[in-house]
């Protein structure tokens, strides 16, 4: 199954292009995944007390990943707001989150992973965001 | 147990009133639960049809009320523009959940206590990010 | 990524054959966003008050499969009978969604995916567990 | 608002004292917060690499907490088998928490009240399962 066939099985409208949406879905919920195994794997590695915020950043990260994937999943259309607002705070987490593991990239590879998949769901969401700002 | 005492015993540095941030965590985590319950109970109702918006605002809202609490108890310094996007987020859910409720509020107690825990949350996230805007 | 890649990226020794704890993670998080975006259809289906049943097992089989991958993508060895526990609560879960979704899957495409889904992580979890209770 | 008026005011029917239900929701819901909070809280002590053990059980218990607290806010009574596997789970993760806070409760504040909300938890927990399995 792909994330466009659960968004076209929807009876539900969309008002933007539904590709936009499965890649924010995706994306999101990707990145939750890798920012949760990253926070545990860091915690296993030496001079964890260096580690401590890039934990923490993944922890935030991955709480805002999964809450902004199961939002989009839900093609709420009642408050178009709430998806901006959602999206932002999900950008702004990913963002710091890339900016606290990009240190480690070259230390440790769940870092570098989680960096990448934190640039990717910005991006996602970022796109989603300007679509959904554009008037129709 | 206090949400206070918890805070408190947290090692991490606050830069803003103790006292608004755990209104702020008690008044989240209360209306994500009566918001899952508000949502269940709706199911049961007659005409859910009509109640269908209410279900969806109610998840949204517990959803984001959940990632709220979690995120202000983990006492994250790295980023207050996170914070700030956080209770923007949740501010807006609780106003439109509450908006999907109060219509309902005559008919259904559930709906009358998620509007209360709504309008609660609302109000504390608000004083907590007017708090956090004001330059110290 | 892949998750495969990303459980191999942790420091921490994994007990099992990786490949059924990525199945599992992979049938776990898709499940989670699948019952989401299910339940979320439902409401605006015709005949919403017979969808109840529907709904509110989707919901809960969405936590059990969020909260499972998240606690497989930890790789926390610190206690293999919490494992044991989640991975029985998440097949139990998607045992009952599945069949609150099955009776639908003909009138609607978005209960026949989310049928497939709870299946397919039901079997995950199932091999998974199987796995950890053989003795090595 | 008490939980036990929000669970009154739902039209489901409850099969089991209404005030064990409330009891165990408030526990896994403060359960919950206090986790992650203290999980948090580990990562800016000294030797938090001593801590990591702590923190990794910290994050599955407040996830199986608040899977346990929603669920139960649900009170969906199309499966009984289910919110048994759910409390199960819980009970692991409160007592695996609470050993692995434990030995830091004279050091760390946190751990102490950490402990102390997991055996709170695990309490309500066990006591609902009981009811729950009691023949009527």
């Amino acid at each position: 199954m792909t994330t466009l066939e659960m968004l076209n099985a929807a009876p539900q409208r969309l008002t933007v292009d539904a590709a936009l949406v499965a890649e924010a879905i995706d994306a999101a919920s990707d990145c939750a995944l890798v920012c949760t195994a990253c926070a545990s794997a860091c915690l296993s590695e030496d001079h964890a007390r260096e580690m401590a915020v890039c934990v923490r950043d993944d922890l935030d990260c991955a709480d805002l990943c999964g809450v902004t994937a199961r939002h989009l999943a839900r093609l709420n259309a009642s408050d178009k707001q709430l998806t901006l607002s959602v999206l932002a705070a999900c950008i702004e987490a990913c963002v710091q989150c890339a900016s606290s593991c990009a240190p480690h990239r070259d230390a440790h590879e769940h870092c570098r992973l989680c960096e990448q998949a934190c640039n990717r769901c910005e991006q996602a969401c970022q796109a989603l965001l300007d679509a959904l700002k554009t008037p129709v």
